[in-house]
Formats: structure tokens, sequence, C-alpha cells
């Protein structure tokens, strides 16, 4: 019995110890360790089942987020998940944990929030849950999405081979951007400006019709695929310890908005930092087969209007983790995303 | 916008009012308002789903439940929602908010005692999430379960009719007087018997394998079912309204243990309190047709030793919720069972 708090552990090695020697049902069902779990029911599309929480004070406040944008980005960030799966969301569970300081128009709000997306991604609220904090202060939004693939369709993180193009969609470290700029209300930048990185951290917009074009290449062109929630470091070292691969990155490849430019530009911010390492910015990374690049990247843009960029290449796992730096020298990339046990408060 | 704290709303209009208007996909679906959504994915048999939480220090605290029996009841919970629709559980997905007070080997009790009742449920812990919960104190155990039932034979709580028996499996207020029990440690009583209470509320044994008893009889003859978790006279009230019908029940007849008799006797509480409007019995009441009854009772019986019990009789909806005492005269049931939203601090 360890005496040590959970805490210094930290999210990924806590994770692992308690999902060790889990196992599933069929061997059709793929268990702990993607996005979703993929579940075998005998329907003709596979299951898909993610679940994800957002805590007051941790992941969101109502300082600096509206109830609508609280309720939002509780369901967004689970279909992320079932967009990285390259899957269709179709379900939604909502259990909420409510202190006694939440309020019905607040209540109300959240639920504006959610029903909004829920209807934009064809997401039916199914079900849920309420309990009273007590003496707690803290909301609790936990949500579950049910979501359906075709069978051998499915793109999870391990398929990824050496030669690869590393690709994302959009731009990174919006997030982390607008979470900056949401703490420091002094900066002067134009209001839209700021408007936008705010709401790429409030309202992120999960990239479902995107992971539907990639799901339509398959796994032997679309090799592997996951969200960055993480942070592009944390997430590229998930698809290159699921595929057993390495990889290097571009910095000067990372593709970044103007607006994230003109913020980093007033402050003494590095844009970099929040490209490769700020979290939530629900856009998907994915290798793809190189000859077949072109015709995937003008599928997405066809379909959707993102774009989507190549930032690095697939090496083998002995090379590790790289970065090419703007001025061309190489060095490790480390992983400094942020861990959802240790996340300053927001 | 109303500026109401949710508190004065309490749970079910609160749950009524977030729910309003919320659809489903297709017609096969169940939304809102059972003890599962039931849903059809094109699998032969329908999915099942639900989520229920507990939060520390509103529904357990570790003084009073060990980590093993925190994480048991955890699941236990939901795996009693599956039950209560007469499915088979399948899956199970576990959310945590971990406060920095929750130590390593805590954390290893609640997935053992996680493991223990998935294993003995044949549940594949499948996936899960964990955040953090920054300031924050309260543990908090989210847990959505997948379950599947044969089409045709679910089991809700809107199909019983005038004329119906009202049955329960077990005994009736075993945990709320462990509850009590719990928190008396003055009491004097034998220590298997206060084990056996305290094991009642804090240990909850989900009547699956009965609920599968009752499935096989389908919904011609067992004509609504749920589980008890609010009380008998909140999950009555429950079975009542979703079936338009009213209900009569034999105080006399509730079936209470010789332990929870023991504490009575020693204490100036009224056993019917417990039985009536205790919550967290899990066990299930179930109206059925009065002709199949001796079968019914006699089948769950052999199948798993459970024993049934009728403690009254489906009316027609203008009737209300009647109670009769043992001395014989009828009293109108007032429905106290807990609200999860003002539940008392355990």
């Amino acid at each position: 019995m360890e005496k040590r708090h959970t805490l210094e552990l930290g999210e990924f090695e806590l994770i692992a110890r308690l999902t060790k020697d889990l196992s599933t049902h069929t061997s059709n069902d793929i268990g702990v360790g993607d996005d979703c779990a993929v579940l075998d029911l005998g329907a003709p599309q596979l299951l898909l089942a993610t679940c994800d929480s957002q805590v007051e004070n941790v992941h969101f406040t109502f300082r600096t987020s509206s109830p609508v944008q609280i309720g939002h980005k509780a369901l967004a960030i689970n279909l992320s998940d079932i967009a990285a799966m390259g899957g269709i969301p179709r379900y939604a569970l909502i259990s909420l944990v409510l202190p006694s300081h939440v309020s019905v128009a607040d209540l109300d709000g959240i639920y504006a929030g959610l029903r909004a997306i829920a209807q934009q991604y064809d997401t039916a609220l199914v079900g849920g849950n309420i309990s009273g904090a007590g003496q707690g202060e803290q909301l609790v939004i936990d949500i579950t999405v049910l979501g359906s693939v075709e069978r051998g369709r499915v793109l999870l993180r391990s398929g990824a081979h050496e030669g690869d193009l590393l690709c994302v969609t959009g731009t990174l470290g919006d997030s982390g951007a607008g979470f900056y700029s949401l703490h420091h209300p002094e900066i002067a930048l134009p209001v839209d400006t700021l408007t936008y990185l705010h709401e790429r951290h409030t309202m992120p917009a999960p990239r479902v019709a995107d992971g539907r074009v990639l799901n339509s290449f398959g796994p032997s062109i679309v090799t592997a695929l996951l969200d960055i929630s993480d942070g592009l470091s944390g997430d590229l070292t998930h698809l290159c310890e699921r595929s057993n691969v390495g990889a290097r990155i571009d910095l000067a490849h990372l593709p970044l908005s103007s607006q994230l430019r003109s913020l980093a530009s007033v402050t003494s911010c590095d844009p970099y930092d929040w490209a490769l390492h700020s979290g939530e910015d629900y856009e998907l990374l994915f290798a793809v087969d190189a000859q077949h690049f072109a015709e995937v990247q003008q599928a997405v843009q066809t379909a959707t209007g993102t774009p989507v960029t190549v930032i690095g290449t697939v090496l083998s796992a002995s090379a590790g983790l790289r970065m090419v730096s703007p001025d061309g020298s190489t060095r490790r990339l480390a992983r400094k995303s942020w861990d959802h046990l240790k996340r300053p408060t927001t």
C-alpha cells in the first residue's frame, strides 16, 4: 500500500497503473488507451464510447466563460474524441455534480450550450444524472458520448509507420493563447483578435466532419489519428508510443494563426510554446501515407474548408522525438503538455 | 433567466426542466425518464446506457467506507440500473475527479473494489478519465455502464395496469438502517447484526440475476420494473407517474430484515420509515400480472434465492398513492425519499 498522493504520480502514470491488465469481452473490442473504447455489440457498425469531464476552477470558471460556453465545451471535448477515431457521434449522457452557488439561470445557460452543440452534431442527449455537491464548491460536468464507426475503418493511434507524414488540421496553440489573454485583460489588441483567441479556448469546434473525411480513406492510408487535447508534444508522444515509432517535427511548419502571432508579438510569449505545449486545441493530429497526402489534404479542404498542414515525418522508434528549429538545429522534443492532475487553476 | 438556486427546485423538478423536449434519433430509442436510456444501434439486442456518480461527503466518506467499498458501490449502483431494465451489463467507463488528499493506496483500493464487482458481473472496464480537483476537496466517481437487452423484452417503468401486484425483492430499509448505525457507533447490537446492515449500505448487491429472470417473462407479465434507489415511496411514485396509475401498499407486508427490526427495537426509530423512505436499497420494485405472480416468484427464488414479496396492488390513477397501516387504517403515502440534491452529508 502506497501512501504517496496521487498527484506525485501524474495523470499518465496513474492511468497506466489503474488500467493495467484490464481486458475486454471479445477480440474485436479495443480497450483502454485510445481516444475512445471501440466495442463490438454485433451491430453493422462498431460502437465508440468516451467520457471526459470539466471541473470548475480546474477547466473553467464562471468568470472567464459564460454558462453557454461551459456547456458547449463540456460536450465539444467529447465529440472531439469521437472525431479522433473517425467516428460519428450519436448519443450523450450528462452527469452533473451541482454545488449550491450554481443558479437555475446558470444551469439553463449550460443546457442551452449543450443542446445547441448537440443539435449541431446530431447527437441526442439521452440520459444523465444530477448529484448535489453538499458542502462542495465545484461544478463538475461529466459527459459520456457514444458514437459509431464502420468496421475496418476505425482510425487508431497505433498504426503509424516510418516515412508517413505527420499532419494537423487548423492552427495550433490558439486555445493556450486564448487562455493566456483571458487572464491578462490589460493586453491591448483589436477586439476581434482577442475574441477569436478567447473563443478558440472557450468554444472549441470538434473536427467531426474532418475525421469523417479521414475515415473515408481508411487506416491503410490514414495510419494514425488522435485529437490534440493535451498539447502537440504530449499527443505526439502518445501517437509515437502507441505506434512504436519516433518522429521529427519542423517548428517552422507549425500552423500558427495571425491572431496568435499578434498576441505573441505584444507579449513576451513564445508562440511555439503555445503551439507545442498548451492543451485544448482539439485539432486532429494524424499520420498519412506520403503517397496519398495530397489527395487526403485536398479531400479535407474541399469537404470542410479546414487547412491540413504537414508538420513532420514519422521516424523509427530508435530516433525518438526530435524537433527542428527554424535555424535548422535539431533537438529532442520534450513533452511539456498539460497534466490534467496538475493543471493550474484557470 | 432565473436567479433561484438549483437547490430550491429539487432534483426531480430540475431533471424535468433540463430534459424537456429532448428527443432521440429513432422511434425505437427510448429517451430520458427510465433507469437507462434504451438505444437501437441495429445490433441484435438493444443497447442500455446509464450513468450515476458518487460524491465524497455526499454519498460516501472515507471515515465510514473503505476504499474497496467505495469502488464497489460506485459500480454497483450503475449495475442496478441495468438490472432495473432486465438487462445484461457489458461495459463500464470510469471518470474520476481526484482531490489532493486521495492517496495512491486509496485509489488502488477503489480500483480493487471496482475490478472485483466488474468481474463478478462480467462487466469490462473499457475506458475512463481522470481530472484533478485543483483546490477542490471532493472525490467524484462518475460511472457510465452500457448493457444490452433483448428486443421486445425491455422492462420499463411505464407498463403497470390496475390490478397488477406490486412486488419487491429482498428486504427494505436495510441501507438506511446501516447508514444510521454507522453514524451511531454507540448502539449496542451483536457485531454480525451491525455488519449486515453496514454492508447493505456500503456494499449493495445489484439484482442483475433477478432482473434477468423477470426479463424472461417479458413486459406482458412483468409490466413495470425499476430499482429502489431513492426509497420505496419515491420510486413507487416514479412507477405510478410513468404508468399513469395509483397504488396501495400494505405496511404490514413490507419485508423487513431481522437485523433492521433489532436496530429499530434498540433505538427510537420507526422501521417503516427506513423501509418507506430511506434510499439506496437497490432492490427491485416491479408490477406483475396477478395471474402469473406465483410463477414469477418461484422462478426468481429458484434461480437466485432472492425472496419476492407482494407489498401492494396497482390502482387506477385517480386513487393516488395509499398506504394501509398495520391497524387497518388507510392514508395517503407521502413521498419523503431522498432528494440527491438535498441529501444530508454522510
